[in-house]
Parts: structure tokens; sequence; C-alpha cells
């Protein structure tokens, strides 16, 4: 409704524009204008999650989606996704435990952390979990000891610069390993059936996905070479959500993915791919209030801006201002200036964008509620437990 | 019992010479050595805390203790303290609630955030909480409708580089906004009686306190001068724990810390610290797991060692690795090697030590228990409510 964001996020972001046009607001947004909260409150519109699911779904073709539930666990989101007909890909047991309980049956969930504790790997694999992956010698001997037999991918590590939260190397090994790994897995009586990678979070082109899918199809190529015949290629997530900048529509996005992905692995009889903020970002917005505005000195260029949420209750992806949210309120049409924005915690660290302000309406004050936008991911389980006694994001699905 | 870590710790941390000698093991890490744990579970010793407090209270001498209970808020931590007397700093409602509900009666509890939301300033005006901190003038505002009357401190901004974690510009205002706070706050009816600062979390020397005193003791003079008399002066924490890096003995640091206070400021009324991090930190520990240990190829430098607890589970003071964690394993004796730390979740974020690896045992495997040392203080509170679907730290009080 006001400002610059919401002029912009029409343009790009699909959902935006079915809202009532005078007002370019989502409906979760619309929610939020329409209702109070005592607290820092995630809605979830449920509607544009299975709308999502359809476009991504759709242009994907045949590659299974199994959604990144890490993302967003709120279990109405699991159990839409899994009524319609979603595989999951789980980073615990107690996600595990929560997509059963939405209703998936085990086959259609992978345990893709390469990082296992040994009671849940057996856990799982007493639940009829079979899929795992895994990126080292000890991870594969944990598995095979307390998941005999399961089908293993093996993560490989790729270099990719383009994406705007790339990953480390935390997660993968490199090529040599990588075959080693497969080679291994047999030995062990696992059943070493594929490669997965990732792309790096919030790839906003399909075009960056290139060089990194050259990466790994040389990995493939070279395992058939060593007599390693493998049927399953995991692409990972990486799937865009709008946060200001410009990202295809997801099912363009998708298309164009597999497209590339078909140029350089032909027909595989197995592609997964693990949406999580491409799948549900969009669909979030967080009801939030402004605490105060300050400035430091008279002099100061910028004012500050303190909101009742912050790095340690649910905006942690602002960690080296690297997500950048788009915010709303409801002073439309006041001139904006620029803002250092911030949490509420006594903590020095919870500083949301300083480095590069926030235009917000110069008119802003304490008290005011402030929306922000595409929150659906990364959002609510990041919250902590009560830092300085602060509660954690509460969730509302509708 | 184990390695460089343990040896050094000795020499400057004097909690640690208590246990037995060929063991060098707080009561806490040795109550970890003695018990199993189903997941990351922080130890806090109640004894070690009683200490740490009488310590840091003979060398503070006529200065009051506030405990800043967002370092810890233990109901076992808060109640103790409560009956030794201290007085506590609250960051929200929630933490004041905690400190009533401890025992502590609402003349010993600030209110030291400064920002603040308009219906806990109520609250807190309500249970008789009657200082509250301030910086800026929207603040003062809401503090006189909210809570009429009230005994305000102005913080002032300090620049401090020597402190192990410095604090940004987020808190505090410059000296000439303080006299205009101070001025603004009689108008408005408060009563503006002194200033706080903060010198910087983990300020290893007292006599790093120095060049901040003079800071604020010349807006303090300049403050008298333009007619505002002064009567309280809040030193704020900073107050160092044991991190491996030699730190003084507590009373002893307290102690040159007043000295160099009385210098500056004679005989103030009233003097109060707010030790947090400086109180707790060296009477906790977590017990952990490791999960993995690995290569990403046969020719790293280093291996990597995945922890069950990482950056969203408790250790989020590994920031930019500002806080550096000492750790002890049951391979005591084992050569040693260089490590990247990280936690067990789906995030590259989620690092713990890359940049300055880590030294720990060669033969160090998945399953491996490993206790980090001195993680009394900002742990606990910081772990998120179940991100990757982690269970939140365990605590527990001894």
């Amino acid at each position: 409704m006001t400002g610059l964001a919401a002029r912009q996020s029409t343009v790009f972001a699909p959902q935006f524009a079915e809202a009532a046009p005078e007002q370019h607001l989502s409906r979760a947004e619309a929610y939020i204008r329409a209702h109070d909260f005592a607290r820092p409150t995630l809605v979830i519109d449920t509607q544009a999650v299975a709308r999502q699911y359809a476009a991504l779904a759709q242009g994907l073709g045949r590659a299974r989606i199994h959604y990144a539930v890490k993302a967003n666990p709120a279990p109405e989101i699991l159990r839409l996704l899994a009524r319609l007909g979603s595989n999951f890909d789980a980073a615990s047991r107690t996600e595990i435990a929560m997509c059963l309980a939405a209703g998936a049956t085990a086959d259609r969930i992978s345990f893709g952390n390469t990082v296992k504790k040994v009671s849940d790997i057996a856990w799982a694999h007493a639940q009829g979990v079979s899929l795992f992956a895994a990126d080292a010698e000890e991870e594969l001997e944990k598995l095979a000891e307390h998941a005999p037999g399961a089908r293993v991918y093996i993560r490989v590590i790729v270099e990719n610069c383009e994406a705007d939260w790339p990953l480390t190397r935390k997660f993968g090994c490199a090529r040599d390993k990588a075959l080693e790994l497969i080679a291994m897995s047999k030995a062990l009586g696992l059943d070493p059936v594929g490669l997965s990678f990732h792309v790096g979070s919030q790839t906003r082109s399909a075009q960056m996905w290139a060089p990194v899918l050259d990466q790994v199809a040389a990995i493939w190529r070279a395992a058939g070479e060593a007599g390693h015949e493998l049927s399953l290629l995991n692409i990972g997530g990486g799937f865009p959500a709008f946060y200001g900048e410009a990202i295809e529509a997801p099912m363009n996005y998708a298309a164009d993915v597999m497209g590339l992905v078909h140029e350089r692995f032909g027909d595989v009889a197995e592609i997964m791919a693990e949406p999580g903020r491409g799948l549900v970002a969009e669909a979030g917005a967080i009801a939030a209030e402004v605490l105060l505005v300050s400035k430091k000195s008279d002099n100061d260029l910028h004012r500050w801006v303190y909101l009742d949420i912050g790095k340690f209750s649910g905006l942690a992806e602002t960690m080296e201002e690297a997500i950048r949210y788009q915010f709303l309120t409801d002073r439309d049409g006041d001139d904006l200036g620029a803002c250092i924005l911030a949490g509420p915690s006594c903590d020095s660290a919870d500083v949301l964008y300083e480095k590069r302000p926030v235009e917000l309406p110069l008119g802003l004050k304490a008290g005011d509620r402030i929306i922000i936008r595409c929150c659906g991911a990364y959002t609510s389980t990041y919250a902590s437990v009560g830092f300085n006694g602060f509660p954690p994001l509460d969730v509302v699905a509708i």
C-alpha cells in the first residue's frame, strides 16, 4: 500500500497482483491489516503455498518435489503439501516425525542432512525411511550399521558465487571423494543411487544453474566411467523468492532449470528437487510493531528504527544483511527517508540493516504497525526460545 | 583433563583449580563426565555462581550489583541471586516477571532496555519498578506517559575498540543529546538521576575501562555545569569470563574498575554495575556430542568436525568467531590437529570456527562426547525453538 517496496513487488511477484489492485497486498498482508497482534506473528497463506506448489510442479515436470521442511515446518503447510502429493526433505528425526504426522508415508520422505545422529538414523530406518544423504566415510559407516541396505545419494561440492546466500563448503565432498564414497557404499551393502548438490540459496536466475550443473554432470559422467551406473539426480533447492529484486515466475524458472538439466543429464531415471524458500517464502508476512524511532545526535544522518522483532526472534537471515526484506507501514504517501533498522534485544548484534539502510516513511513512530513481506521461509523456527525474555515468533495459518 | 585447553584454563580461571588437580575439571564439567545426556545440555553449577557473586560483590564494594538477567535467566540462578541480595537488570516484561517470581522485590529491578514496548512500561510501572533506561526523546515520552515520575538514567555512547565483543552504536546517545534528554526528562516530570554506558562485552582488563570512563566523566561534568546534579552512575557490564585468554581474577578486576571510577567520579551517591557474562559464564558447561568427522577431499588440510549443537541451538556467540569456546573430550593424551567446527543443521551459516580452526584430538569420531567450557552465559535463551527440528538447549542446574 505504501512506498517503493509495494510498487516494485507488483512487477515481479505474481501473487501480489491478485490482491485488490489499489492495495497491492497479498492475502497474508491483508489479513495482518485487518487484525491486531499482541506479539510478532507470522501469517501464512496456505492458498498461496498451494498455488506456488502447482506452479513449481508444472515447471519441474517429471522431477519429484521434496519440500525442504526446515524452511517452514508449520503443520498446516505439511498437511497441505502431503495432500497435494508432495514428497519431503527432512533434516532431523523431528522433521520426519512431523511429516509422518501430516500424512506423508515414509517412502515419500528423504533424510537429507549429511550430518545425522546414529540414533536418528536407526529411528528413521525403523519408520521405513530408505533414502539418505551422505558426504563422508563415517556417515556411510553409520548408515550401513543403522540403516542397512539404504539408498544413498552422495552430496558433492559445487562452486557458485552468484547466489544471494552462497553456501560454504560445509556440505558435500570433492569429485574424487564422491567416487570413493560410491564404491565404499557398495562395499558396505548400501545402494548408492545418485548425486545431490546445492546451487546456493536464493539463486535468482535459472541461467545461474548452468555452470553448477556442468560441474555435477562431469562427476556424474566420471562415476559412469568408473562403472557406477547412477539413477537419481537430486538438484536440491535454490529456488528464489521475491525480496525486492527481479526473479522469474516460478513455473518458467523451474522449467528453464529442467531444460538445463536435460541438456546435461538426458533421461535420468529419477530427478528430485528440494524447494523450500521458493515454495513458502512469498506465502508469509510478519506483523510487527515499531518500538522506537530515534537519532543518536541531532546531526545524525540516519534515524534508528527499532522493531519488536529482530535477529534473535525470527529475522536471523538478516545476518550480514544477506536477505533484504521489504516493509509496509500504514503511513501511505509519506515521504521516505533512510533508516538503520534494529531489533528489540539488548544485544548490539541485533541490528538488521545498517550497511545498506532501509527507506521508511519519515513520519514513522513508536506504536506503528509494520508488515514484513515474504517472510514465510526461515523465520519461525529460527526464533530463539526467549532471548532477552522476548517470546518466539507466533504463527497463524490462514 | 585433555589437551591444551585444560592446561591453559587452570592458569587463569580460578574455579578449575578447585576440582581434583589431576582432572582440572570444574564441578559442572565433572557432572557432565558422570552423566549421559540425550541432547545438548547446559549444566549450571549454582555454587560457582554464588562464589563469583561473592567475589564480584567484594571487589565492587559499595556499587550495587544488578545481574543482567539476559545472560542466563534460569530460575535457579535468579532465586540464588535474589537470596544473596543481588539486584537485577531486566530487558523485558518477561524478565521482570521472572525476577519477581524468584523473590526479588520491584525496587531491586531496573528496566535496562532502552527500547521498550509501551504496554511493558505500563506493566512494569504497575508492578512497582521505578528505574528505567532511555537514550531517545520518544522513549522519554513513552516513560512520562506510562511510568509517570519514574527515575531515569540516560545511556550514552562511548568509543571502545578493546573489548572482545565491541558494541555498535545501537545503544546510547551522544553527549549533547544526553544533556538535552536530561532537561527533557525534567520537563516531562521524570527524575533524570544519572548516566549509564557499556564498556563493551568481555572487556578483559580493568585498565581498558580508563578511556571509556574518561568519556563518561566528561559528560557527567558537563551535566553538572548545565545545572543537572546527577546521583546515579550505572557502569553497566563488560566483566569478562575465561575463554582461553588471560583475564584478571574477578575480585581484583572489580576493585580495579572501582578504583578507576573513584578517580574520575569521586563519591557518587549511587553506583550500579550489571555483570552478566562475568557472573555466570564460567559456572556453566555444555554436554555435546560429535556427529561426524570428515574431510572434503583426501588432500584437505583440515578435518571438519560436526557437533550436535551449533549457532542456532545455543552457540550464537560464535558469530564472526567472536567468542572462542574451549573444548574437552574423553581422548586425553591424543595428539591434536586443527579442525573446522560446525553445527548439525542444514544451514551453511551454521559453522562455528573456520577462520581460526580449533585444535582437537586426531582420534575424535562420531559418538564422542565433547564438553564446551564456560558456557553459562548467552547460550540457553539464544537457542532456537526448533530450527531444522533440533530441540533447544536443555538446562540442568546443580
